[in-house]
């Protein structure tokens, strides 16, 4: 065969003979149909040739395996009421895509593409712009993203309106290879999804132009029928009409997916060797946090990691270097990075961390809060926790992280003391199903455990007691050591009071609390570089609430902080061994 | 004056003389000796043409008094180290500065016009991408952004580094009017912010590229010298290069503003009129704070209410009606919108509303953070919070908004449970310093207090009660009602229950609840449509902490909840009537 036979070979595979096109008209009527019978409203199914056209035609994948990993993946973003699947992607969908889109290019070097459906609503939202700059300089190829511009919003129309070609601008402008269509002519689609699959090293939109309730007579593109409900009999006539227009009863075969996917495991993976750490090395939770991820790396080949233009920070630039091929830098976008890191996790096939400065996840509590109702399992590792960030000043400072993550449903939160309890929340984080976040420390802290010291979700340590305790302090992080440090000048006035270290905020150790709690008089101060709302003192408060013989004292940040040295910022905002004596001398007096 | 010796004249404004272009030369490099000296680094400075040529030419204000109205506004969104301003808006400064200058044109309607400053590394942040479709939607020609590109950022060279044309194409794809300048050339600099001046009807991108550490000899533009410490004799080296160059040692004096900014007063606000409800009538309190809005309206014509495409369902459309020049919808851009009411708000000329669902507040979490450290006054209304959204699903349900808005330091929280106490937090809120936030439901509530209740900030209201109350149950919005529900019910079992609404979850009327717990023997349960973490039950726990006699019982949502009829899912959830019945009858046993 010669290479003008072959392209023309290969064009005939983007232009369905008129039978087949016939099938995809009717096959996107009878969404339309459905469309009004669910939700009885006339102005969905704008997309419904577009449907029509991906699911019947274009994609490859088993209808009976909706799993199979060789399946081309779909992304509903805009909110579309006749498929039945989670709608809360709204300005999300093409982040996620760009890590299904990443995972196949990259990790699985696999033929699958991945296709994601945008409301042109959604356009409005930052987040679309930063996976359009990602999916670019990605050079993803196997991404396809399909803007449905029906011109209506909740609220009336939109401010680009029917304005095709600045859709198009945009997505020029941000390096995608872009396509315009009448997103009714199921031809002009296949076409389009066909030319997608040949463009290399660039990223596909189509920018279709649709209509909203589109075949019913005064309702399509009316703003006023947006959303509403349709009175039952008009509904039947609009159906009727439809249905009329139906010319065929045949059903298309999806064509099946290339099988070129390799297996992975990412379940039960274990560090190849114990931490390499003695008691007393002073290191940084955030360096240990580097040092562990690039461990894992060894430990599983799907170890991912994503970094939003931190890595030198964060010390996920250990990880880059050991395994490069495996590491994604985000730059400074976090909630793409947040839903690259969904994306890249979804189906399972890659075990995903994502860090910055904590205080920067704050950026994607929107996405994070996406990703626990879809109860996918990522791991965010939040650095530069706290006032102990020193001089970068407040803006850095994260100070409501922990109220952040513990506002999301079923997220473990690992909040380490040392280098060692680090590594172990790095590995604990990696087998641990749903959403795991690990707060980071900024300052060098002393290695207070042992390399064989076992750790649990759910489990907090005692590290220090004796049966002259008069109060438990708690405390994670630097003001574990602070506790520490306070409990050494305290026994040399003869005070004794016991400190636990939590290792998980989330879940809390309650049982353990409430024992020692209980041993020591019932007093309890907590101690946290965070604000007191939300933080580990309330979720102890909490957690104690109902036993009446405990009472609890915060010590916790408060108000805007200033930049300054660590140490002075801990003194100054009250969370430092001098405040905790302080604290334990006043109660005892009482 | 013939129109072509006026446009002659014109021309001449943007063309400095030779003499005072090099003044602005020697200015700029006096700023980035100044730079050098105030941070050991050599790699800052990049801006500093721009900075002279803004500060010392282009720019009208009065140097001695930078709070006048009539002053240009100048905001600094790129990190920088040579002014000493806050350095938290990262991503943000656009979005304020589209605030400002939405202020200046249609508010005020004065001639000040406002400049911001970006780093090339911040244009990933989507944020960004919502202010360039926010500006050049409501044509805000008095807008200049100026794009620092100088390719580098914390992790080494930036995606796009220095393809200034791919900065141009995007700035143009978003419909600004663009120039490309060389960001060393005070002349071109001087050029295009006079030609600026002359665009009507759109904002304008100057596109400058420019190197960081310029005039360094082995400094300018090497990636491993950015943000470093210089050796302090290499630093003397450098600096005496830089004073070299500098020829002159004139200064000069900007440009005095004009003065047509209107006089305003935005304090001591009070309502027209009383709240027009009667006992008893069924209001959603999300409409009944749209009405509070309109007709806070009408108290002060400085009051202004921003809308992320929900005006419908938050009811600010009732504002929209009636005052619509006071209105600004920012399409769905959570980010943008409370950048944008941050840049209203921030010089105290406008009272800033903006709503959205309570959930979507999430995406700004980040930008609500930066709000609190500049202590901006302006008021979030998230509406439809909790399950008792209903069929709308749990992608809609905010059930972790005030976890966030806890957290965030000197943030005023109202959560009022009727129509009444919803206009008292209206007020309130717009007479109120610093970040409020205003918590209302989706379901129809009695109204409960007269039109001649008083509400404080800070003070709940104990709104039943007898002698006999065995337990004191904590409610707000729809869990007050339920309360109410279960306290009628259980009277008629012979069980008395006293029934506290907040109205304000932060401050917190610890006192109250501290006072009323121990008049019913030290037991609390607390019921709210949130989830435990980080909600008004911990914030009772915490109040409570001290207290050994007194025990705190939660009832919360938990987990990702699922679509329902609102009541039915106040019941699958537990924080229904009859659950409170059942939680109080339990604690009696025991």
């Amino acid at each position: 065969m010669s290479d003008s036979e072959a392209s023309t070979a290969m064009a005939e595979e983007g232009k369905p003979d008129e039978k087949t096109l016939q099938v995809l008209r009717d096959m996107a009527n009878r969404l339309r149909i459905h469309s009004i019978r669910a939700t009885c409203t006339s102005s969905s199914g704008s997309a419904a040739e577009i449907m029509s056209v991906l699911f019947f035609y274009t994609m490859r994948y088993r209808q009976t395996d909706p799993e199979n990993p060789d399946n081309d993946r779909f992304i509903l973003s805009k909110r579309l009421s006749f498929v039945d699947v989670a709608t809360g992607w709204f300005g999300q969908g093409l982040g996620a895509a760009c890590g299904m889109a990443y995972t196949g290019r990259y990790f699985d070097k696999a033929s699958y593409r991945v296709f994601c459906l945008l409301g042109d609503g959604e356009t409005s939202e930052g987040s679309v712009w930063e996976a359009m700059t990602f999916a670019s300089y990605y050079n993803l190829d196997n991404l396809v993203a399909i803007f449905d511009v029906n011109r209506l919003g909740h609220g009336g129309t939109l401010p680009v309106e029917h304005c095709i070609e600045i859709y198009q601008k945009r997505c020029e402008a941000f390096g995608w290879n872009t396509y315009v269509v009448d997103g009714r002519d199921v031809e002009a689609l296949c076409q389009v999804f066909w030319q997608a699959a040949q463009v290399k090293g660039k990223p596909t939109a189509v920018v279709a132009k649709t209509f909203k309730g589109r075949g019913m007579p005064n309702v399509e593109d009316a703003e006023s029928w947006y959303g509403k409900p349709v009175p039952k009999e008009r509904a039947d006539v609009i159906i009727k009409l439809i249905e009329s227009q139906i010319q065929t009863s045949r059903n298309l075969v999806p064509k099946p997916p290339i099988e070129d996917s390799p297996q992975v495991s990412i379940t039960d993976v274990k560090m190849i060797s114990l931490p390499a750490y003695e008691i007393g090395d002073q290191v940084a939770t955030r360096k240990a946090c580097g040092l562990a991820l690039a461990k894992l790396g060894y430990a599983n080949d799907r170890v991912v990691v994503l970094d939003g233009d931190t890595k030198n920070a964060t010390f996920s630039e250990i990880f880059k270097k050991e395994h490069p091929e495996r590491f994604i830098d985000c730059f400074v976008a976090e909630q793409n990075m947040v839903n690259v890191a969904l994306g890249c996790a979804i189906r399972g096939r890659t075990i995903t961390f994502a860090s910055t400065f904590a205080t920067f996840l704050t950026r994607a509590f929107s996405q994070l809060r996406t990703g626990a109702i879809c109860e996918t399992s990522i791991s965010l590792i939040g650095s530069h926790c706290g006032v102990s960030v020193g001089e970068d000043g407040p803006s850095q400072m994260a100070l409501e992280d922990l109220a952040m993550f513990r506002a999301i449903p079923n997220c473990t939160i690992f909040y380490p003391s040392d280098a060692v309890s680090t590594e172990n929340a790095v590995c604990l984080a990696a087998n641990t199903k749903g959403m795991c976040f690990i707060r980071t420390s900024q300052p060098e802290t002393a290695v207070i455990y042992s390399p064989q010291e076992t750790f649990k979700i759910g489990q907090a340590k005692v590290v220090r007691q004796s049966v002259n305790d008069k109060v438990t302090v708690i405390g994670a992080g630097v003001t574990l050591h602070e506790a520490l440090l306070a409990a050494d000048d305290l026994s040399k006035e003869g005070i004794f009071i016991r400190v636990i270290d939590l290792f998980t905020v989330k879940p809390l150790d309650a049982a353990t609390i409430i024992s020692n709690a209980k041993a020591t008089g019932g007093l309890i101060i907590t101690v946290e570089d965070h604000y007191a709302e939300g933080g580990l003192g309330e979720a102890v408060c909490a957690a104690v609430s109902k036993e009446p013989e405990i009472v609890v004292h915060q010590l916790a940040v408060a108000g805007v902080p200033r930049s300054g040295k660590p140490s002075e910022l801990l003194d100054v905002f009250g969370i430092s061994a001098r405040h905790i004596m302080v604290s334990v001398k006043c109660i005892l007096m009482n």
